[in-house]
């Protein structure tokens, strides 16, 4: 579907745009050359206007409750886990492209939906896994797309040319990963302990080892978290900033490898995407705030072992930037429209 | 009462122990050598321990729910405004000691107390108001304290040498005050608008003209609120760290005085209060940051104007320290006694 | 000069682009429509490139030495006082557009720019002021402006439906200004009082009743420090947060005034102004971080007095987003372009 | 020596006092029941006031400049590395006790000191390695300590447990650590990249693989950074908060232990360690900022692999705190004596 060609705007609704994610799609789609934003759904703050909110983004449509779709071309779901499920499939059957930032769609594997997020998962609507630099293809053909997970997107934009390029010989033993998020990471929350009184001058530690972008990573690299095939420990954390994801990805290889040809790896790997940047010195969170970027420095290597640190802004190349990087691909625009 | 006297420790409790001032008073009593800490009230706590809530105080006492007074010798009150109003006349009956940290005590005229605390005001229980710099000898002879709020404890020692001093010929025209608090003045909240992600980066005034501390300044200045005899307006608002209350007062006098003559009645009026530093530049939070002190510059003047600015800890001097100063006072110890 | 005629991009020098006030410049150029960003100077950083400081931001130009003007069409200035005056006129004499960020041009009166910055002001190029909601029709007109200062954007605009309205009867007898400023007001800077150790949890003002912008504010209003006609004082304070400036103005006036007139006064002022949102509620600095409005609420009232608070981007509306909105009018572009 | 039974208080100065070690030393000596403070050094510094750098802390000594020992007892170091090493031998000829917080003495190697800090070794001035819970009855006989770095402090108490039980039969192929530190971790800086603004919402890594706390960690878990007998990468982090230090440790084991024997072996091995506190859910930094503490929790475990995490305050138990700890053992007093 090649919308570059089409005349007019198209319509997008975003559902669930009363949290971080949704106004940070309404921020970006507001000024899309695209697209025109219609309807804003979020059924907690039905009735209230965006900007009552968000008063910085200044758009000032009134958040309504959903109940069935409209006349959009194209719509953005940013609900909480478990809630997508029951919408995505009507919008699908009435035609309807769809982008899911949840993560209800975004496990294959049934068994592993149930342990690590306490539901089943939906029936056949399998959504395209929405990582443009791995997948760009694929997502140019889809329709409906699934939209990765902000550790996961850290995690994996690191990970991926050792795993996920054709000519490697390269054999993985162990990853041991440690993340820092900042707290815009658990949504626009109530609770107490993400209170600034709590969190200032606060690190913690949480779902060592248990974290449900576990299975997301391992599957797009290819693995499983049941037969992995290599030693994996994810670690998050937040410490006291609202914005950003920072991970140290320590990865033992089998066999020596020699650091120009990790570089290479590297380079030639994200050779045509416009949003990684590999940097010569370590990077940091300020270096990706507000921005579409995944910053990834090669930081540290022996001959048979690395260290590769990632930034991204979670928000954005964590969720909605990235959402509407797939919107550009599935239109056949320009992948940077409105990113830059 | 002379405690200082006695032989052995006094029992104290804390009822409403589980909120930050209730916290600063487990850690301070802990270190009390006059006092042994026996029972943590906090009915929405009960049955968790201190140390879930609070690990760093290092106090290992369960919380529990308060169903009448015990053993103890006094009691330190910490709950939200109205409740106290319950408690204080049963423990006084019993002859307890009191040092009540609500606001429920605070005001003399029960019509101001309706209008800005929005509940009747109780009996005939009028506490002593505990700031030690203006009624210390009156302290000493009390048993029942009603601890001064924290705005009002910041802004009342800036101005009380320019409205109390016996011997002034000052008048004071109008005073403009606007006050910066940490967050944890708010307490330990589960609003959105404290969480991490909405206040980090910023600042917002709030009651502007309305908060409930106006009538406790005005009474203690010896005015009120229905008939001031000067301008007087307060601007509350909160920034983005957690302790502390910095408030610039712009007072306008109706007569040149020079600036010798008011450094002279400062110094005068302080002399004896262990925790006043009148400070030569401009003093900043972090100055008295976790401590009992209150800082007062005398930052600008011309002939018949001054601007003060004042420091305090909101949770040590403006509540949980200015507590125990008072406690010190009642049991004829040394007023610094585990303050400094 | 209508240059919204002219074909093709005019070209945009920064001269002085390292600091805070330079980098958010340099982001808001290189996304207008109507400019292309030539050259960045900043001889301290001469040869490094400019995403090593501000990766974020995504220019990849060199930093380079200013030794005279080039092929540039338009020059912004942000360079420290005292450096500006070296420049400007030479880029006046050859014929080209300025907008100069420093304080070296605002001040009318000699004497006091000698008082409030320490040096002899330049000769007779009187630069436009640069406060397009005071003086729309003066920029357009205008080749050469000076920006106003961060504090005197934010309070001036806050005050001035009071002071220059044509039809107004009120008298203001005392105006008291607190503000709190972001630590990026300070510039990029290493000196220990603004490192994050220091700062973290800190609040303190400065410049008490002395601050350079109090004569800019006094000018701007109709009056001046030498003989203002009315009570000003002016405390600025900054606290633990980067961008952002929120004014709390306390005002007195000579007689009563009710509160729709008050409130008509500033829906008439402002009637015309994109950047200016008068707000029910009391605005608050993440409102406007990051983007170039100014929120003005009418905080509080009794007859004769008000509390107004104003809420800006001290990088952005207070320096160089009105920048660019100055040189949008002097273009004869939409005044928000590549600004909402 | 058992200054327990002495007579009257030891006179304690500090050389280095300027610094946040210095400042927090000064802190926990003032309220040192055996000890009074009589000078503080700090050449840099010299003549001004230490209230003037740190009005919070209430001493109210003048700075000096060092010019060779005085009449106190014993000395306390916290100068910058390569600094000690010209002051300490005199102070051991003089028979003062020591205790020498910086880097000059930890390493027993040459070639690894040289290595990591860039200088060569001080002579056969061997002081005794600080951390009462691995040395206690060593650092109990010794006059002179080098006190732990505060990286190695969070780090060696995690892993000590694993390496240094007399009774294990564990064997661990590798160690991953990853460490969040607070920036007052650099000290009283005045660097632009640790300025407020630079650093809020900011984190980022360095010396990735490098940090000179790696030979000193290697060193005390028995093993060496040339030949370590099981694989270690340790990269530190800071992030935008002031006080603690936050380690995440990845041991892979040789094999299988189950969870029951690797608690037991904590809980043995530090059976009789006041300060370290095993919890059992996932601690935070905000459970030790402003105590000795050192918390680990066992936050996640496999059959033969686990992460354990470790918090800190980098300026207590990772400096002035542990140093106060190792000189209460030195004279036989209450190794918690000031410290609780």
């Amino acid at each position: 579907m090649d919308y570059s060609q089409q005349q007019g705007k198209l319509k997008a609704s975003i559902i669930g745009a009363s949290g971080y994610s949704g106004a940070e799609l309404t921020r970006l789609l507001m000024k899309h050359p695209a697209v025109t934003l219609e309807n804003l759904y979020a059924h907690t703050q039905a009735g209230r206007n965006f900007s009552e909110l968000y008063p910085a983004v200044g758009c000032d449509l009134d958040f309504q409750s959903y109940s069935g779709q409209s006349e959009s071309d194209i719509y953005f779901l940013a609900l909480p886990h478990g809630e997508a499920l029951q919408v995505v499939p009507g919008l699908i059957s009435a035609g309807k492209m769809v982008v899911d930032l949840s993560g209800d769609f975004r496990l294959k594997n049934p068994a592993e939906h149930e342990r690590f997020y306490g539901g089943k998962k939906g029936g056949d609507h399998v959504l395209q896994y929405g990582m443009p630099e791995l997948f760009r293809d694929a997502i140019r053909k889809s329709s409906a797309i699934s939209n990765p997970g902000c550790y996961a997107t850290s995690i994996i934009l690191g990970l991926a040319p050792l795993f996920m390029d054709g000519r490697r010989t390269l054999t993985v033993e162990s990853v041991n990963v440690t993340s820092v998020s900042g707290i815009s990471g658990a949504g626009r929350s109530s609770k107490v302990e993400l209170s600034f009184s709590e969190m200032s001058g606060n690190v913690k530690a949480y779902k060592v080892g248990c974290h449900q972008h576990t299975p997301e990573i391992m599957q797009t690299l290819g693995s499983s978290t049941v037969d992995p095939g290599f030693r994996f420990i994810f670690t998050p954390m937040i410490a006291p900033y609202v914005r950003g994801i920072y991970s140290v990805l320590n990865v033992q290889l089998a066999s020596p490898v020699s650091q120009q040809a990790r570089c290479d790896l590297y380079r030639d790997f994200y050779a045509g995407a416009p949003f990684v940047r590999l940097r010569d010195g370590v990077t940091e969170v300020s270096h990706v705030a507000h921005t579409n970027f995944c910053d990834i420095s090669l930081a540290w290597h022996s001959d048979d072992s690395l260290v590769i640190v990632t930034a991204i802004d979670n928000l954005v190349k964590g969720a909605a930037g990235q959402a509407v990087q797939n919107m550009n691909l599935m239109l056949g625009l320009d992948e940077t429209t409105a990113l830059l």
